[in-house]
């Protein structure tokens, strides 16, 4: 995460969370149009000099914030397509619930138009495309996924329904709902992998 | 859309119009810790003064704007569920990849934290709610769905694939998408309704 601090000088890792947790919450309470050194360092109970000494601009400060407080998703094999989606979805509910949700939230919407985080952002993105395309390539390998089955529209769906859960469960819930995302991941991938139609006409 | 201007004043419609669309793209650019009257001001080529003789502030003139900019879902009868989900999915791509799309998504972020705003957008999920409800009740009745058909599940994988697409699409490209919003909406509703296992083991 310290690509682009300066190199040598002693660090404070106790300091240096604190500082990345600020960052975040700023970040996600105002967005980049909020995001200011002195706001940050405020927050973090720091000197904003102490903060200039550690990164040289707020575009730094903010990309290691997010590379230390955004959990990347990873590809977990478990066995089955069933599992193996229940985990990818597990975690994206814990990126879009957890401590961090209104700063990955933010960055969703706002990384492509902030300089020197776009960057960051397609860093995020391509692991979770890479994840969910290991799981539909083991998927159609065992048997259990038509070989055209579109990567894109699994991952939009899954993706996009972790969010959108997230995003309509009130903030003042968001803990309990990250206590247990296993659960509702479990639902959501049910639902995608039987269907809307399933079951009727029984 | 004018609750909260002034009574009686004598307004100048395109003038009002061209408020509102600098309004949804200074909110859209940089979200509410970047609204200010001022900024609206400039981009609209009004008058600052002008702006307070219209709106008594900030939320004022934003909840307007929104009112005016943003489409709001509404539920279409086609006769299939098919059908009915395909309007629905062309409706939210329209709203997350029309000509406010980053307003739209600004607002699904940081509505709940912006006084007298939150209101508006809980309104406009209501009307989405309201929307994905009779389709799912008139599935049900026409047995295209189980009578056990989640409408939450539905409408966060739908909305939320819809949202993620838009998302995902450079911003570059969405005119593209807002062009032909029905073809993406087929192939997601065309996804959701065939589930991710259809066709396997054929």
């Amino acid at each position: 995460m310290t690509t682009s601090s300066s190199p040598g000088r002693p660090r404070d890792p106790e300091v240096d969370r604190r500082i990345a947790r600020a960052a975040l919450d700023v970040f996600g309470d105002t967005g980049w149009a909020g995001f200011a050194m002195e706001t940050v360092a405020r927050r973090a109970g720091v000197g904003k000099a102490s903060l200039y000494l550690r990164w040289s601009s707020k575009q730094a400060l903010l990309t290691d914030a997010l590379g230390e407080g955004l959990p990347r998703v990873s590809d977990v094999d478990t066995g089955t397509l069933h599992g193996d989606l229940v985990e990818l979805a597990t975690q994206m509910l814990g990126l879009y619930a957890g401590p961090s949700s209104r700063a990955a939230l933010r960055l969703s919407v706002e990384a492509g138009s902030i300089p020197g985080v776009a960057e960051h952002y397609e860093a995020l993105r391509q692991a979770q495309i890479l994840a969910a395309r290991a799981i539909v390539r083991r998927g159609i390998a065992r048997g259990e996924l038509p070989a055209a089955a579109s990567v894109t529209l699994l991952l939009e769906t899954l993706m996009g329904g972790a969010m959108m859960h997230a995003l309509t469960t009130p903030p003042e819930r968001r803990p309990e709902l990250a206590n247990d995302t296993a659960a509702h991941a479990r639902r959501l991938v049910d639902f995608l992998m039987h269907s809307v139609t399933a079951g009727a006409h029984a």
